[in-house]
């Protein structure tokens, strides 16, 4: 089953920013019960917008979000401290959001991970910048998992980020990454792919049609995760359709329940 | 690129039906010429419906069609005759839809297809009925490519269609047409995978959105063609998308030209 981790409550989006800034609890509440419903797997939480007001952005978000939350939470941050501080805090074992094998991140994150109990996204990312192939994003792939498989993070709680480019600086950019994510999960069947989507249609327009579309091509090829709006009523379809026609919707009884529940239309 | 054969001019449509019943040239013009502006590359033509009239159905069709009809037709029939008169009537080297491994269409279409410089759809269908798993879809395939290769029809000129099959009759059969289509085309790279998409969703509610989603998975896997309505703006829409997506279209050229048609929309 596809795990959708939801987006929204991250002090970069304006909205959101000035709830924080506000102390608004009713709309964030609200916003992670919309998220829940619409069938986000994790929440996201990202409290770095605001210069200087992260740990205790991040803190208050915690504390106003966790008692309606029923799903595990996605601590997203750069900063190993926060996320110590937020890891002490949380109900369930979270998704850490990110490490990659740039060497400051990656130096900064290990020893906070080293023996926890959580998933963790693992970016394709290092200091050299974008990956340039399939075997490229394979390679930095295969780095991560090595080196979180030893300090006690197993295979089955990390999320790869093959890191998706744009379609519009090069035709193969798609391909690429649909080849990689094969070849990681051939060689690595225990671990999951996720990521944004987006990237793939910047530059372009009509750019929803795009990124949908993709879904179900990253679905094909192996992605059973993705960092998105879980509002974006349309790619939620398209990921529930994608689901069933990939033999993973026994009955086709989670299609259905969307169509019931209005989620799913033509 | 993705060859689309436009389905519409099919006298069991009641549309086109009362139109060639009344020799309503401009209706079945019309048509044609929306049909290829829509970027159908054959136009299918099947006067079957109207019982004994089939023969004198085809011919005014044909009549009527080829003067304003710059791409190929596809001669749907299964009665050699009806296909010999039409075959001697058509400026461009037709599809012929299509020859199956049922003995008695087999047995019919081998001696016509004999020798002529066609395309020809080939259903994997036999007289034991639909395949019934991935091997059994490429195994009859095989067979077909062998015997069409061996009366002198090129591979390159056999379109394969691996019969997709309910996903409501059990939630496999996404993943066992697409597995065929994977080995299909590993075995033989140079044949066309065509086929009607529509199958997919048969007995489940808001079908549009499950034959558009599977579309692209097909494409994924190798599909090439498809026999579909080209007036479908939604499933053309994500056909060239994923055609960019799968890196068939450089610069997002025709993406572009899409869009800027108004035939692609979010």
């Amino acid at each position: 089953m596809f795990e959708v981790i939801g987006e929204r409550i991250n002090t970069s989006r304006k909205r959101v920013q000035a709830a924080v800034a506000d102390r608004d609890a009713d709309y964030i509440i609200n916003d992670v019960k919309q998220q829940q419903q619409a069938g986000a797997k994790f929440i996201d939480v990202n409290a770095g917008a605001r210069i200087g007001h992260e740990e205790a952005d991040m803190r208050w978000l915690l504390d106003t979000i966790q008692p309606v939350c029923d799903i595990p939470l996605s601590l997203d941050s750069p900063d190993p401290a926060i996320l110590e501080m937020a890891f002490a805090m949380v109900k369930m074992p979270p998704m850490i959001n990110s490490i990659s094998l740039e060497n400051e991140r990656f130096n900064a994150m290990m020893p906070f991970l080293s023996g926890k109990d959580c998933r963790v996204i693992a970016l394709c990312m290092d200091d050299a910048g974008m990956p340039g192939s399939s075997d490229d994003i394979l390679g930095r792939a295969k780095t991560l998992v090595d080196e979180l498989n030893k300090i006690g993070i197993p295979t089955a709680n990390i999320y790869v980020d093959p890191l998706v480019q744009p379609i519009s600086t090069e035709s193969s950019k798609g391909v690429m990454v649909l080849d990689a994510v094969r070849a990681i999960k051939a060689q690595f069947p225990e671990v999951h792919i996720t990521g944004g989507l987006s990237n793939i249609s910047y530059g372009l327009p009509q750019r929803h049609i795009i990124n949908r579309t993709f879904v179900s091509l990253m679905m094909d090829a192996g992605m059973d995760s993705a960092i998105i709006d879980p509002l974006d009523k349309k790619i939620m379809a398209t990921i529930k359709t994608a689901d069933m026609l990939l033999g993973h919707d026994q009955f086709c009884m989670n299609y259905l329940k969307g169509v019931r529940a209005g989620a799913i239309e033509s």
